[in-house]
């Protein structure tokens, strides 16, 4: 604690009240990506040093203070990247020590920066930091990251949606003390059969989480699932399985945390159909496109191509 | 066409059925970020130069041949990445074409890089050209990226994950020439309550697909939405509504494509709790973990503090 603390609930709630009836003014202003001013909430991506975005190299570059989430964030990024710098461990701080801590040190004239893993919209805790922070008086944003469930995608060598095999992707953690068992869509995702389902938070409870799927007679216990232990750190490891025997390879290695469970045909890269995007499938889109269908060619900056019969 | 044509489709068969059977050796033997023999397949992230990572950088830097998928990736980011290489647009290119055009480049001794939007395994078809590749001899490999949801989400100045709002997300699209209407599941995500749905591929359709959720009964009217074009493009544009009054906002602009649509509460900001990760709860958090619920402290390299009472 600080001599000077804050009350953290009343300020996200002030902060929260004011976003839910009009747009921060720097949601225009800003792109996603860019500099702005104050502290940045950097996506530190999955572990790998190399899987931190250029923006968010060149931010903790220039850093005095990385405030950084303890084990949560490798080792070798720190090493790699943050070498010039004044490491904090977030982790056993709450709030009203975090929030004075960055605030004193950025009011102070020092380069903060505050360096979530994975992706910080992505069961992060970012934005109540953010709201407090702006609430005293001090501005920060988001830098987005590489989430933990693409690392794992790239180790198994395959893709999250796959052409006739998934069609939609789902983040998901299952119950426990901090989700009640009616928000755990687990099953509900994994029931509808194209969807690769992305288990966070979720190592500890495999075997259980597996169990209430067994349950289910609408999924095939042959699903496979592939687990990810510290995708893209230098101890990764790769188990993988289905529905009926994961858990018990997960229990016998050991692993209760830090690791990616994936669920849906999709784990395996195997048995997909070769898309709609090339050869001679497109001549078949153009024609679909002139009777009706709008071309959805540049859409999203998210497939590879042109869908050009979508 | 070259001289040399493939038949991709067995291609992409041949491997499946292998993949489907026994773990691919390097799968153990490389961690994801790792540079790897043969052609990276790199996510370029959602379009800002600085969201591309640090090995993606390394890897075009190197680059003599970059082969993209057009208006998907920046032209900011192949001005600023890869003024050295040469340049292959992939549009319009079959696999007939592009896999031999790759083939014959690697193997004359030049350095090929393949560069996707976004992330490759989301709505990418990045696997079908790496097993067409790996069937003619040509190792490659996914380098992961950060996709356009997260950029969405910094740019909005939320988390898709937000305490006691949106517990899970989804990113899909919808029903469409390449999507039956059964495996659209965007109103079963939006009527979960506590699922923030990122729709990729569906600029064209947004006003068909918000008439669908307003068709039903658990789905409120006034759950907001907002449309993130270009996410982290120098013309990146907001827009921020409803179910119901979205689709019509979307049309008097005029975007028919390149844009990122996020359905749930999580899209403003707004209305969230403190999360458990934090002072007092903390408290309470390890008395839970001594209790028998195992403490999944460094659990998933995306949260970003210890959730110690789940």
């Amino acid at each position: 604690m600080t001599d000077d603390p804050v009350d953290s609930q009343a300020s996200i709630d002030a902060v929260g009240d004011r976003t839910a009836d009009e747009l921060d003014p720097r949601v225009h202003e800003y792109t996603a990506g860019e500099e702005q001013e104050g502290i940045p909430f950097i996506g530190a991506g999955p572990g790998d040093p190399g899987l931190l975005t250029v923006r968010g190299k060149e931010l903790v570059d220039e850093a005095d203070l990385v405030v950084h989430a303890g084990s949560l964030v490798s080792s070798a990024l720190l090493v790699e990247h943050c070498a010039d710098a004044e490491l904090v461990n977030s982790v056993g701080k709450d709030l009203e020590e975090l929030i004075p801590l960055m605030r004193d040190a950025h009011e102070s004239g020092r380069t903060v920066v505050r360096l979530h893993s994975g992706d910080p919209a992505v069961y992060g805790a970012a934005l109540e930091q953010i709201d407090a922070l702006e609430s005293e008086g001090v501005p920060a944003y988001i830098v987005p990251g590489v989430t933990s469930s693409f690392a794992a995608a790239a180790t198994l060598r395959t893709q999250l949606t796959l052409n006739g095999v998934a069609n939609h992707v789902a983040f998901t953690r299952p119950r426990g003390k901090t989700l009640d068992a009616e928000d755990d869509h687990v099953a509900e995702f994994v029931e509808m059969g194209d969807v690769t389902t992305c288990i966070y938070l979720g190592t500890h409870a495999v075997s259980d989480t597996m169990d209430r799927l067994l349950d289910r007679d609408g999924i095939d216990p042959e699903t496979p699932v592939a687990v990810v232990y510290h995708a893209s750190w230098d101890d990764e490891d790769v188990i993988t399985g289905s529905i009926a025997d994961i858990g018990e390879k997960v229990e016998s290695v050991g692993y209760r945390a830090s690791a990616m469970v994936l669920i849906g045909e999709a784990a395996t890269g195997a048995g997909y159909e070769r898309s709609f995007l090339y050869g001679d499938w497109a001549n078949g889109g153009a024609t679909d496109a002139a009777n009706g269908e709008p071309d959805d060619a540049a859409d999203a900056a998210e497939t590879t191509e042109t869908e050009a019969d979508d």
